[in-house]
């Protein structure tokens, strides 16, 4: 079934120990579409400026994902720079340029508003409660947010919250927004807010899936090099709910195959992993279901005991 | 098949955010025997002072510890003290007495020889080869080891892990003992030091075993509470080994069966989380078969997808 994805589509400027891009293309929305594309039809939500490549457009088509949602307006695309650190772990932003992304209100277009899955990448609260409510009779609606947004924003972000059947967030996230240091509580807690699953991301330790009382514990996929964590996250995102668009899975329904989501957490992290292996999107435009389903397998015989 | 335990058998002061203790049994050596006991018979080899508690003692025959190694001698036991962050990442060592262990010379009583399964819990290297040599028919030997060694004592270590099928580490003992930062290749340097297997342990995080060309991944149990982690990684390696003998798996063997080795990691990683869960070794007093086959299935079903 179709996903709808709400996001950034940016260019990005970014170094790693190795190498270094001036500007390249990158944005929440773009690493989510890119990888829910190889799961099921994807549309986005976004705006570009009058300098977005059509090459960029033509790479995002070519995954069959569909554009009618991509606004352009005049000025120039949100532009972001960072700096990893030796180790990758920590990461400093350089600079933030939001331009036609310092207005955008997203509108659907009326093909989207019907569609059964949707979600939101890492943007204002507001915003992705005004996307949520031009979609009324979605069946799983997804978001995603920051820190940013959790301390500074935290009203708007608990209506959001409420609005969605799942949510992500990241451990130091799930604990700054619960107020919990221990992750089981502070699952708990979160799940206490509206959404009936919660995936806290663990980085390269894995990602932990919860729903009342049941958990899914994944490790993480060992890379001999991460060569660009930037997007891997958002590709986590677009794994997962890209693979529960594409079965048709009904996280309210409580009888729900469990299985079928821990699955969807392994697609997650499939798809994070790659988006490491190169610069930026790279990796997508040369991957394969085959190459996907591999490392899919490689998990399951990592993992059985 | 048995298991014969050699390491520390000490005092320990622990304080944690939980609550503090003056003196309470421990010791590498009591942690791995006691975690053993629920899988194998075990023997230890280990050396206490006058103020040894008879009560401690039965404790230990009470599980089925054959204490015939345990050496008594004039003086007082090791004791060690020490202090846990609020987060308990980190723990302060406030005091180290090494007592009667400054001299220890661990000798195998005559029936301990021929035994198959050997491990050697975090003592001097030196110390650890000595006890290898004189099993010298021994079916699968086990190590443990800690920074102090890896950095002070790197050519004596090199030579005990010559002699191991098995070595355990953490994280960054790892990368230590390696001189790499990327796990994967870190263990693919320490295989070729001489053990056929090698567990990663990372804390709440999970474990990684290592073995020529295979993974297995197993994520960290999540426990509501962590009481007092003195112990868990021994007891990690007190149920990892003791499952191993118990079932008697051969390590040597390069077509065994590789589900069998997840499991011992998974019975180890309940052994550790079980430690966890009240001061010392005090979970073990009344901890049952049932409930460590439970908590097993609680991994079981919440890993497979």
């Amino acid at each position: 079934m179709s996903l709808v994805v709400v996001g950034s589509v940016a260019y990005d400027g970014v170094e790693t120990p190795h190498g270094k891009v001036d500007r390249i293309l990158g944005g929440s929305c773009t690493y989510i579409a890119l990888a829910a594309s190889f799961f099921t039809k994807t549309q986005i939500v976004a705006v570009v400026g009058e300098d977005f490549g059509q090459e960029d457009a033509d790479l995002l088509s070519s995954k069959g994902v569909d554009l009618e949602g991509l606004e352009r307006v005049s000025g120039k695309t949100f532009f972001w720079q960072g700096v990893y650190s030796a180790d990758m772990n920590d990461r400093t932003t350089l600079r933030t340029d939001l331009n036609v992304f310092a207005n955008f209100q997203p509108k659907l277009p009326e093909l989207y508003k019907g569609k059964p899955y949707l979600m939101l990448g890492n943007i204002q609260p507001a915003l992705q409660s005004s996307v949520r409510a031009q979609m009324p009779g979605v069946r799983l609606a997804g978001g995603d947010t920051m820190n940013y947004w959790i301390s500074d924003y935290r009203v708007e972000l608990l209506e959001t919250i409420k609005g969605l059947d799942f949510l992500l967030l990241n451990d130091s996230e799930a604990r700054m927004l619960s107020g919990e240091s221990n992750l089981r509580r502070a699952a708990n807690r979160i799940l206490d807010l509206g959404p009936n699953t919660l995936v806290i991301k663990r980085g390269e330790y894995g990602a932990l899936l919860f729903r009342r009382d049941r958990v899914f514990m994944a490790p993480g996929y060992l890379l001999e090099t991460v060569f660009d964590p930037t997007g891997a996250g958002d590709c986590f995102a677009g794994g997962f709910m890209g693979y529960l668009a594409g079965q048709g899975v009904d996280l309210r329904d409580e009888s729900v195959d469990f299985r079928e989501l821990g699955r969807a957490v392994i697609y997650g992290s499939v798809m994070g992993s790659f988006c490491c292996e190169q610069f930026g999107v790279d990796r997508f435009r040369t991957l394969t279901r085959g190459e996907i389903d591999g490392r899919f397998q490689e998990f399951k015989n990592a993992t059985e005991f």
